[in-house]
Protein backbone atom coordinates (compact mmCIF):
# COMPACT_ATOMS: atom_id res chain seq x y z
CA UNK A 1 0.00 0.00 0.00
CA UNK A 2 2.80 2.53 0.71
CA UNK A 3 4.55 1.45 -2.14
CA UNK A 4 1.86 2.80 -4.39
CA UNK A 5 0.91 5.54 -2.38
CA UNK A 6 -2.57 4.22 -0.92
CA UNK A 7 -3.27 5.33 2.84
CA UNK A 8 -6.46 4.18 4.11
CA UNK A 9 -6.38 0.31 5.32
CA UNK A 10 -9.66 -0.77 7.20
CA UNK A 11 -9.80 -4.14 9.20
CA UNK A 12 -12.72 -6.16 9.73
CA UNK A 13 -11.92 -8.02 13.11
CA UNK A 14 -8.10 -8.23 12.93
CA UNK A 15 -6.10 -10.70 14.76
CA UNK A 16 -4.56 -8.88 17.06
CA UNK A 17 -1.55 -10.62 17.20
CA UNK A 18 -0.74 -10.49 14.28
CA UNK A 19 -1.66 -7.08 13.54
CA UNK A 20 0.62 -5.31 15.95
CA UNK A 21 3.47 -7.79 14.92
CA UNK A 22 3.18 -6.38 11.64
CA UNK A 23 3.28 -2.89 12.58
CA UNK A 24 7.18 -2.95 12.14
CA UNK A 25 6.58 -2.71 8.39
CA UNK A 26 9.64 -0.40 6.97
CA UNK A 27 7.91 2.58 5.65
CA UNK A 28 4.50 1.55 6.14
CA UNK A 29 4.15 2.45 9.74
CA UNK A 30 1.85 5.52 9.14
CA UNK A 31 -0.44 3.36 7.32
CA UNK A 32 -0.90 0.32 10.27
CA UNK A 33 -1.03 3.29 12.72
CA UNK A 34 -3.53 4.78 10.92
CA UNK A 35 -5.25 1.68 10.20
CA UNK A 36 -9.00 2.02 11.22
CA UNK A 37 -10.66 -1.37 12.86
CA UNK A 38 -14.22 -2.78 12.29
CA UNK A 39 -15.88 -4.84 13.81
CA UNK A 40 -18.21 -6.14 10.46
CA UNK A 41 -17.54 -5.82 7.22
CA UNK A 42 -21.12 -3.61 6.73
CA UNK A 43 -19.68 -0.81 9.05
CA UNK A 44 -15.98 -0.70 7.09
CA UNK A 45 -17.72 -0.39 3.95
CA UNK A 46 -20.41 2.14 4.84
CA UNK A 47 -19.12 5.36 3.59
CA UNK A 48 -17.89 3.36 0.37
CA UNK A 49 -19.25 4.28 -2.77
CA UNK A 50 -18.07 1.78 -4.99
CA UNK A 51 -17.00 -1.79 -3.06
CA UNK A 52 -15.23 -4.38 -5.25
CA UNK A 53 -14.09 -7.99 -3.79
CA UNK A 54 -11.07 -9.89 -4.89
CA UNK A 55 -11.13 -13.81 -5.58
CA UNK A 56 -9.90 -16.46 -7.36
CA UNK A 57 -12.25 -18.49 -8.31
CA UNK A 58 -12.63 -18.62 -11.86
CA UNK A 59 -15.52 -20.62 -12.04
CA UNK A 60 -16.92 -20.98 -8.92
CA UNK A 61 -20.67 -20.11 -8.44
CA UNK A 62 -20.90 -16.55 -8.68
CA UNK A 63 -23.91 -14.29 -8.43
CA UNK A 64 -21.64 -11.19 -9.38
CA UNK A 65 -20.23 -9.84 -12.50
CA UNK A 66 -16.37 -10.93 -12.38
CA UNK A 67 -14.06 -8.80 -13.97
CA UNK A 68 -10.14 -9.19 -14.90
CA UNK A 69 -7.90 -7.24 -13.17
CA UNK A 70 -6.79 -5.23 -15.99
CA UNK A 71 -10.52 -4.35 -17.05
CA UNK A 72 -11.53 -4.02 -13.16
CA UNK A 73 -8.51 -1.35 -13.02
CA UNK A 74 -9.86 0.76 -15.36
CA UNK A 75 -12.92 0.96 -14.01
CA UNK A 76 -11.93 1.13 -10.51
CA UNK A 77 -9.94 4.17 -11.63
CA UNK A 78 -13.06 5.92 -12.86
CA UNK A 79 -14.89 5.35 -9.48
CA UNK A 80 -11.83 6.43 -7.32
CA UNK A 81 -12.39 9.99 -9.32
CA UNK A 82 -15.38 9.88 -8.03
CA UNK A 83 -16.20 9.02 -4.27
CA UNK A 84 -14.25 6.50 -1.76
CA UNK A 85 -13.79 2.97 -3.05
CA UNK A 86 -13.76 -0.10 -0.99
CA UNK A 87 -11.11 -2.76 -2.33
CA UNK A 88 -12.18 -5.71 -0.58
CA UNK A 89 -9.82 -8.73 0.34
CA UNK A 90 -10.43 -11.52 2.44
CA UNK A 91 -8.06 -13.98 4.92
CA UNK A 92 -4.98 -15.50 3.78
CA UNK A 93 -6.29 -18.73 4.16
CA UNK A 94 -9.94 -18.80 3.17
CA UNK A 95 -10.62 -15.39 1.19
CA UNK A 96 -13.89 -13.96 1.05
CA UNK A 97 -17.28 -15.81 2.38
CA UNK A 98 -20.39 -15.62 0.66
CA UNK A 99 -21.83 -13.06 3.29
CA UNK A 100 -18.72 -11.09 2.37
CA UNK A 101 -19.30 -10.86 -1.19
CA UNK A 102 -22.46 -10.12 -0.83
CA UNK A 103 -21.56 -6.38 -0.35
CA UNK A 104 -19.51 -6.20 -3.45
CA UNK A 105 -20.64 -4.55 -6.55
CA UNK A 106 -18.83 -6.33 -8.40
CA UNK A 107 -15.64 -8.76 -7.95
CA UNK A 108 -11.99 -8.55 -9.14
CA UNK A 109 -9.88 -11.76 -10.54
CA UNK A 110 -5.92 -11.35 -10.82
CA UNK A 111 -5.39 -13.21 -13.86
CA UNK A 112 -3.47 -16.30 -12.60
CA UNK A 113 -3.28 -19.51 -13.67
CA UNK A 114 -6.31 -21.30 -13.69
CA UNK A 115 -4.49 -24.20 -11.99
CA UNK A 116 -3.30 -21.97 -9.49
CA UNK A 117 -5.41 -18.88 -8.78
CA UNK A 118 -4.95 -18.80 -5.15
CA UNK A 119 -2.61 -15.89 -4.33
CA UNK A 120 -0.83 -15.15 -1.24
CA UNK A 121 -2.50 -12.10 0.47
CA UNK A 122 0.21 -9.55 -0.02
CA UNK A 123 1.14 -10.32 -3.34
CA UNK A 124 -2.81 -9.93 -4.43
CA UNK A 125 -2.64 -6.57 -2.98
CA UNK A 126 0.96 -5.61 -4.60
CA UNK A 127 -0.59 -6.77 -7.77
CA UNK A 128 -3.88 -4.96 -7.52
CA UNK A 129 -2.72 -1.83 -6.52
CA UNK A 130 -0.28 -1.59 -9.06
CA UNK A 131 -2.60 -2.05 -12.13
CA UNK A 132 -4.61 0.92 -9.98
CA UNK A 133 -1.19 3.27 -10.68
CA UNK A 134 0.81 1.84 -13.43
CA UNK A 135 -1.35 4.07 -15.96
CA UNK A 136 -0.19 7.53 -15.80
CA UNK A 137 -3.22 9.87 -14.91
CA UNK A 138 -5.97 9.24 -17.71
CA UNK A 139 -8.41 12.32 -17.84
CA UNK A 140 -11.49 11.66 -16.01
CA UNK A 141 -14.78 10.99 -17.44
CA UNK A 142 -17.49 13.13 -15.23
CA UNK A 143 -17.74 11.56 -12.30
CA UNK A 144 -20.89 9.79 -11.38
CA UNK A 145 -22.20 9.81 -8.37
CA UNK A 146 -23.02 6.62 -6.97
CA UNK A 147 -24.77 5.88 -3.17
CA UNK A 148 -22.93 4.60 -0.26
CA UNK A 149 -22.58 1.26 0.95
CA UNK A 150 -24.92 2.47 3.78
CA UNK A 151 -27.38 4.17 1.23
CA UNK A 152 -27.51 0.78 -0.09
CA UNK A 153 -27.85 -0.86 2.95
CA UNK A 154 -30.90 0.93 3.81
CA UNK A 155 -32.53 -0.02 0.55
CA UNK A 156 -31.75 -3.40 1.09
CA UNK A 157 -32.65 -3.75 4.54
CA UNK A 158 -36.44 -1.73 2.97
CA UNK A 159 -36.60 -4.11 0.16
CA UNK A 160 -36.26 -6.95 2.82
CA UNK A 161 -38.77 -5.85 4.79
CA UNK A 162 -41.09 -5.48 1.84
CA UNK A 163 -40.73 -8.64 0.53
CA UNK A 164 -41.25 -10.31 4.24
CA UNK A 165 -44.14 -8.55 4.47
CA UNK A 166 -46.06 -9.27 1.04
CA UNK A 167 -45.44 -12.97 1.63
CA UNK A 168 -42.53 -13.53 -0.95
CA UNK A 169 -40.03 -14.67 1.87
CA UNK A 170 -40.34 -15.67 4.97
CA UNK A 171 -36.69 -16.69 5.99
CA UNK A 172 -33.64 -14.14 6.53
CA UNK A 173 -31.56 -16.85 4.78
CA UNK A 174 -31.84 -14.78 1.65
CA UNK A 175 -30.79 -11.84 3.00
CA UNK A 176 -27.00 -12.02 1.53
CA UNK A 177 -29.27 -12.65 -2.07
CA UNK A 178 -31.23 -9.70 -1.18
CA UNK A 179 -28.24 -7.44 -0.74
CA UNK A 180 -26.33 -9.05 -3.64
CA UNK A 181 -29.81 -8.12 -5.89
CA UNK A 182 -29.45 -4.68 -4.28
CA UNK A 183 -25.76 -4.17 -5.18
CA UNK A 184 -26.12 -5.69 -8.80
CA UNK A 185 -28.53 -2.39 -9.72
CA UNK A 186 -25.51 -0.67 -9.78
CA UNK A 187 -27.86 2.56 -8.83
CA UNK A 188 -25.94 5.97 -8.77
CA UNK A 189 -26.65 8.47 -6.23
CA UNK A 190 -29.90 9.59 -7.54
CA UNK A 191 -31.91 6.99 -8.28
CA UNK A 192 -30.89 5.45 -4.67
CA UNK A 193 -32.38 7.68 -2.77
CA UNK A 194 -36.25 7.30 -5.70
CA UNK A 195 -35.90 3.67 -4.44
CA UNK A 196 -35.65 4.34 -1.44
CA UNK A 197 -38.38 6.71 -1.24
CA UNK A 198 -40.19 3.98 -3.16
CA UNK A 199 -39.91 1.04 -0.76
CA UNK A 200 -40.12 3.18 2.54
CA UNK A 201 -43.82 4.43 0.87
CA UNK A 202 -44.69 0.67 -0.29
CA UNK A 203 -43.77 -0.42 3.38
CA UNK A 204 -45.68 1.52 5.19
CA UNK A 205 -48.94 0.76 2.66
CA UNK A 206 -48.38 -2.92 3.26
CA UNK A 207 -48.58 -1.42 7.49
CA UNK A 208 -45.81 -1.85 9.00
CA UNK A 209 -43.13 0.86 9.68
CA UNK A 210 -39.53 -0.60 9.69
CA UNK A 211 -39.37 -1.55 13.37
CA UNK A 212 -35.85 -2.25 13.84
CA UNK A 213 -34.35 0.57 12.43
CA UNK A 214 -35.33 3.97 13.09
CA UNK A 215 -34.15 5.66 9.79
CA UNK B 1 5.75 -17.67 -10.48
CA UNK B 2 3.74 -20.13 -10.32
CA UNK B 3 0.15 -18.32 -10.43
CA UNK B 4 1.65 -16.84 -13.52
CA UNK B 5 3.01 -19.82 -15.17
CA UNK B 6 6.44 -19.32 -14.59
CA UNK B 7 8.89 -22.24 -14.06
CA UNK B 8 12.19 -21.84 -14.27
CA UNK B 9 13.58 -20.47 -11.55
CA UNK B 10 17.19 -20.09 -10.70
CA UNK B 11 19.35 -19.32 -7.28
CA UNK B 12 22.35 -17.85 -6.90
CA UNK B 13 23.92 -18.80 -3.60
CA UNK B 14 20.74 -19.43 -1.60
CA UNK B 15 20.38 -19.17 1.78
CA UNK B 16 19.84 -23.16 2.22
CA UNK B 17 17.49 -22.86 5.31
CA UNK B 18 14.65 -20.19 4.19
CA UNK B 19 14.81 -21.86 0.99
CA UNK B 20 14.05 -25.60 2.18
CA UNK B 21 11.59 -23.81 4.22
CA UNK B 22 10.20 -22.47 1.32
CA UNK B 23 9.19 -25.68 -0.17
CA UNK B 24 6.52 -25.79 1.63
CA UNK B 25 4.75 -23.47 -0.67
CA UNK B 26 1.26 -24.21 -1.71
CA UNK B 27 0.84 -26.13 -5.09
CA UNK B 28 4.44 -24.03 -5.83
CA UNK B 29 6.47 -27.10 -4.86
CA UNK B 30 7.39 -28.46 -8.72
CA UNK B 31 8.78 -24.78 -9.54
CA UNK B 32 10.46 -25.24 -6.24
CA UNK B 33 12.17 -28.69 -6.72
CA UNK B 34 13.11 -28.08 -10.02
CA UNK B 35 14.70 -25.00 -9.17
CA UNK B 36 18.52 -24.64 -10.19
CA UNK B 37 21.35 -23.52 -7.88
CA UNK B 38 24.18 -21.83 -9.18
CA UNK B 39 27.29 -20.87 -7.47
CA UNK B 40 28.03 -17.62 -9.39
CA UNK B 41 25.25 -15.36 -11.21
CA UNK B 42 27.57 -15.38 -14.28
CA UNK B 43 27.02 -19.43 -14.59
CA UNK B 44 22.81 -18.77 -13.90
CA UNK B 45 22.50 -16.38 -16.75
CA UNK B 46 24.77 -18.09 -19.25
CA UNK B 47 22.37 -19.03 -21.46
CA UNK B 48 20.15 -16.07 -21.21
CA UNK B 49 19.76 -13.37 -24.25
CA UNK B 50 18.84 -10.69 -22.00
CA UNK B 51 19.53 -10.06 -18.36
CA UNK B 52 16.84 -7.25 -17.16
CA UNK B 53 17.82 -6.20 -13.37
CA UNK B 54 15.26 -4.92 -10.66
CA UNK B 55 15.99 -1.68 -8.82
CA UNK B 56 13.96 0.40 -6.17
CA UNK B 57 16.47 3.03 -7.04
CA UNK B 58 14.77 5.82 -8.43
CA UNK B 59 17.67 8.04 -8.79
CA UNK B 60 20.66 6.14 -7.72
CA UNK B 61 23.71 6.78 -10.09
CA UNK B 62 22.82 4.23 -12.61
CA UNK B 63 25.18 3.05 -15.47
CA UNK B 64 22.40 1.12 -17.30
CA UNK B 65 19.26 2.46 -18.84
CA UNK B 66 16.44 2.61 -16.40
CA UNK B 67 12.89 1.66 -17.69
CA UNK B 68 9.43 1.46 -15.53
CA UNK B 69 7.99 -1.90 -15.56
CA UNK B 70 4.65 -0.96 -18.20
CA UNK B 71 7.54 -0.09 -20.67
CA UNK B 72 9.84 -2.57 -19.49
CA UNK B 73 7.37 -5.58 -19.89
CA UNK B 74 6.61 -4.77 -23.79
CA UNK B 75 10.28 -5.19 -24.15
CA UNK B 76 10.51 -8.70 -22.05
CA UNK B 77 7.05 -9.97 -23.91
CA UNK B 78 9.35 -9.48 -27.38
CA UNK B 79 12.58 -10.85 -26.23
CA UNK B 80 11.03 -13.60 -24.48
CA UNK B 81 9.30 -14.82 -27.79
CA UNK B 82 13.59 -15.08 -29.27
CA UNK B 83 14.92 -16.91 -26.31
CA UNK B 84 15.27 -17.19 -22.66
CA UNK B 85 15.18 -13.95 -20.58
CA UNK B 86 16.51 -13.30 -16.98
CA UNK B 87 14.60 -11.14 -15.09
CA UNK B 88 16.64 -10.77 -11.93
CA UNK B 89 16.20 -9.70 -8.55
CA UNK B 90 18.10 -9.26 -5.59
CA UNK B 91 18.02 -10.40 -1.86
CA UNK B 92 15.31 -8.86 0.68
CA UNK B 93 17.47 -6.93 2.43
CA UNK B 94 20.02 -5.28 0.10
CA UNK B 95 18.94 -6.30 -3.25
CA UNK B 96 21.02 -6.19 -6.57
CA UNK B 97 24.78 -4.61 -5.65
CA UNK B 98 26.81 -3.08 -8.44
CA UNK B 99 28.76 -6.50 -9.33
CA UNK B 100 25.35 -7.90 -10.13
CA UNK B 101 23.72 -4.90 -12.12
CA UNK B 102 27.02 -5.56 -14.29
CA UNK B 103 25.57 -8.18 -16.03
CA UNK B 104 22.26 -6.77 -16.82
CA UNK B 105 21.42 -5.31 -20.51
CA UNK B 106 19.06 -2.89 -18.46
CA UNK B 107 17.07 -2.36 -15.24
CA UNK B 108 13.98 -1.89 -14.80
CA UNK B 109 12.19 -0.22 -11.80
CA UNK B 110 8.42 -0.90 -10.59
CA UNK B 111 6.51 2.44 -10.29
CA UNK B 112 6.33 2.89 -6.56
CA UNK B 113 6.59 6.18 -4.93
CA UNK B 114 10.01 7.84 -4.60
CA UNK B 115 9.32 8.02 -0.48
CA UNK B 116 8.80 4.76 -0.77
CA UNK B 117 10.27 2.59 -3.61
CA UNK B 118 11.68 -0.11 -1.61
CA UNK B 119 9.82 -3.32 -2.05
CA UNK B 120 9.40 -6.90 -0.91
CA UNK B 121 11.36 -9.64 -2.68
CA UNK B 122 7.91 -11.72 -3.06
CA UNK B 123 5.46 -8.58 -3.65
CA UNK B 124 8.01 -7.60 -6.58
CA UNK B 125 8.67 -10.68 -8.04
CA UNK B 126 4.27 -10.99 -8.38
CA UNK B 127 4.22 -7.50 -9.77
CA UNK B 128 6.61 -7.67 -12.23
CA UNK B 129 5.43 -10.93 -13.29
CA UNK B 130 1.65 -10.19 -13.50
CA UNK B 131 3.19 -7.23 -15.96
CA UNK B 132 4.16 -9.53 -18.49
CA UNK B 133 1.27 -11.72 -18.61
CA UNK B 134 -0.72 -8.77 -18.43
CA UNK B 135 -1.82 -8.60 -21.84
CA UNK B 136 -1.29 -11.75 -22.97
CA UNK B 137 -4.44 -12.72 -23.29
CA UNK B 138 -7.84 -10.20 -24.46
CA UNK B 139 -10.03 -9.42 -21.89
CA UNK B 140 -13.03 -11.22 -22.48
CA UNK B 141 -16.19 -9.51 -21.43
CA UNK B 142 -18.45 -11.77 -20.00
CA UNK B 143 -21.29 -12.62 -21.97
CA UNK B 144 -24.80 -11.49 -20.10
CA UNK B 145 -28.25 -12.60 -21.09
CA UNK B 146 -30.08 -9.14 -21.23
CA UNK B 147 -33.95 -9.24 -20.80
CA UNK B 148 -36.35 -8.27 -24.12
CA UNK B 149 -37.98 -5.05 -23.77
CA UNK B 150 -41.34 -6.56 -23.12
CA UNK B 151 -39.93 -8.07 -20.18
CA UNK B 152 -39.03 -4.16 -18.97
CA UNK B 153 -42.38 -3.10 -19.79
CA UNK B 154 -43.58 -5.47 -17.78
CA UNK B 155 -41.48 -4.24 -14.71
CA UNK B 156 -42.13 -1.24 -15.60
CA UNK B 157 -46.24 -1.44 -15.24
CA UNK B 158 -46.16 -3.75 -12.77
CA UNK B 159 -43.23 -0.83 -10.53
CA UNK B 160 -46.10 1.59 -11.64
CA UNK B 161 -49.45 -0.33 -10.18
CA UNK B 162 -47.31 -0.74 -7.13
CA UNK B 163 -46.32 2.73 -6.65
CA UNK B 164 -49.79 4.29 -7.47
CA UNK B 165 -51.37 1.73 -5.22
CA UNK B 166 -49.07 2.43 -2.15
CA UNK B 167 -49.81 6.28 -3.09
CA UNK B 168 -46.20 7.36 -4.11
CA UNK B 169 -47.58 8.49 -7.57
CA UNK B 170 -51.08 9.39 -8.86
CA UNK B 171 -50.42 10.65 -11.83
CA UNK B 172 -49.79 8.97 -14.91
CA UNK B 173 -47.86 11.64 -16.65
CA UNK B 174 -45.00 9.72 -13.98
CA UNK B 175 -44.92 6.54 -16.55
CA UNK B 176 -41.73 8.00 -18.35
CA UNK B 177 -40.10 8.60 -15.50
CA UNK B 178 -40.79 4.91 -14.15
CA UNK B 179 -40.00 3.73 -17.02
CA UNK B 180 -36.41 5.58 -17.64
CA UNK B 181 -35.68 4.55 -13.72
CA UNK B 182 -36.53 0.43 -14.70
CA UNK B 183 -33.95 0.77 -17.78
CA UNK B 184 -31.47 2.46 -15.78
CA UNK B 185 -31.25 -0.42 -13.67
CA UNK B 186 -29.10 -2.27 -16.76
CA UNK B 187 -30.74 -5.69 -15.52
CA UNK B 188 -29.76 -8.52 -16.23
CA UNK B 189 -32.20 -11.21 -17.60
CA UNK B 190 -32.28 -13.70 -14.94
CA UNK B 191 -32.27 -10.58 -12.20
CA UNK B 192 -35.43 -8.84 -13.91
CA UNK B 193 -37.61 -12.42 -13.61
CA UNK B 194 -36.71 -11.96 -9.84
CA UNK B 195 -38.07 -8.06 -10.03
CA UNK B 196 -40.70 -9.10 -11.80
CA UNK B 197 -41.44 -11.90 -9.18
CA UNK B 198 -41.34 -9.77 -6.48
CA UNK B 199 -43.02 -6.91 -8.09
CA UNK B 200 -46.13 -9.07 -8.74
CA UNK B 201 -46.44 -10.87 -5.11
CA UNK B 202 -45.64 -6.86 -3.65
CA UNK B 203 -48.65 -5.65 -6.08
CA UNK B 204 -51.12 -8.50 -4.79
CA UNK B 205 -50.78 -7.76 -1.23
CA UNK B 206 -51.23 -4.79 -1.59
CA UNK B 207 -54.37 -5.81 -3.66
CA UNK B 208 -55.48 -7.08 -0.29
CA UNK B 209 -54.36 -4.79 1.89
CA UNK B 210 -57.63 -1.88 3.09
CA UNK B 211 -56.49 1.09 0.43
CA UNK B 212 -57.74 4.62 0.34
CA UNK B 213 -57.78 4.54 -3.25
CA UNK B 214 -61.03 3.25 -4.56
CA UNK B 215 -60.23 0.37 -7.70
Amino acid sequence: MSNFGFRHLRLVNPYEVAFREARSAVKAGAILQSAAEFKTLAEAVADCALVVGTTAAAKRELHHPLRRLEYAGRLLRKALAAGPVALLFGSEKFGLGNDDLAYCHWLLRIPAREEHGSMNLGQSVAVCLYELIRVARVPTPEPRKRPTSEDLERLTELLREVLERSGYVQATSTEAKVRRLVRRLDLNAHDAEIWIGMFRQILWKLGRTPSSTPW
